[in-house]
């Protein structure tokens, strides 16, 4: 096996797409991100970098708020746009159809057709070169009640976007596939190698 | 369609699940983490957050380097086990069976069966509550020479794993599934809703 060098890229796969919803100019707008990740458990806190340049950032620093929502796979033709297009131009809310809905926070919008949905209260805004890195204290969180089994929240029903880039040749969206296995991680701390579940 | 409230909990889904490459003690570690991201492109930066507990963050405040590998489906026990144990106790690079090498970086440990490695400097550690948000120059990164298709990386090669967690019932290891689109957020800025390429 030989490895091939690529250069200082951000190799890191797959990410979720997401749609970070803010308000800015007084009407809510959303911006789709891959670059997001979950950064403490207590308190519980995400965060997204999101480029000096986008529209969207003026309005979460304005209004230190901002929501973020899973869509689903039937939802990627808005959700690319929804990365393409810059909101000082087009109002993707309406051109989108996205239904709007507010919880406990009232600058954070949310898509009431993606089935996650996730609001937070800005903590921090750490400068890194050409992007912003918003750390968010989640305060609330929804799932769609149709997208539950048995009680439990099935990620099938979810049906969420991997987002996967190697090269600028080679970038999409892509599906969850088959389940691999359980994690041990949560409810057996002492287990060894041979002891997680595949199917 | 309604909502079901969910309290604040990271609902971020599909995680990369990746194993991060630290010295401590003085010898090679390995930690299985989720919570990770990018956060710029210029400079090239990415994030992981690491619990203040664990083994590996005493080396990353130690070194100020750290790697990370990402796993394809066939090592999903041995990155679940990494997740699990703590290398105080255990010498998970020998019981995984991992070859190690290094690249630019001499304290930041690179698993050669992972079919992507990047190796990052860190730039600075955020504290948040009960983990750190560990945030890292990438220096250099690889992939597999397997995993290359007509000279473009194939992220079906590659073939790596999405985390998913939604609630403490429901976690497991997937694999990437069906291709869905491409996306027109890189060659094509000023195209409409109607666009994207679906299958």
């Amino acid at each position: 096996m030989s490895k091939i060098k690529m250069g200082p890229q951000q190799l890191l796969n797959p990410r979720p797409a997401i749609l970070v919803g803010t308000h800015v100019d007084g009407k809510p707008n959303f911006l789709t991100i891959s670059w997001a990740g979950i950064t403490s458990a207590d308190p519980p806190t995400m965060s997204i970098a999101v480029r000096n340049i986008r529209y969207s950032l003026r309005g979460i620093q304005e209004n230190r708020q901002f929501s973020v929502n899973v869509p689903s796979v039937n939802m990627v033709k808005e959700t690319d746009y929804c990365g393409v297009v810059s909101g000082s131009k087009s109002d993707k809310v309406r051109e989108c159809g996205f239904k709007v809905f507010y919880g406990e926070l009232d600058k954070a919008p949310l898509i009431e057709q993606c089935p996650i949905n996730i609001e937070c209260e800005v903590l921090q805004i750490v400068p890194l070169g050409d992007h912003s890195l918003v750390i968010g204290k989640i305060v609330e969180s929804y799932i769609t009640d149709q997208c539950f089994t048995g009680g439990i929240p099935d990620i099938r029903k979810i049906h969420p976007l991997c987002f996967c880039t190697l090269t600028m040749k080679s970038m999409g969206y892509y599906a969850i596939g088959d389940f691999i296995a359980r994690t041990n991680a949560m409810d057996n701390p002492s287990v060894g190698l041979s002891s997680v579940s595949t199917k």
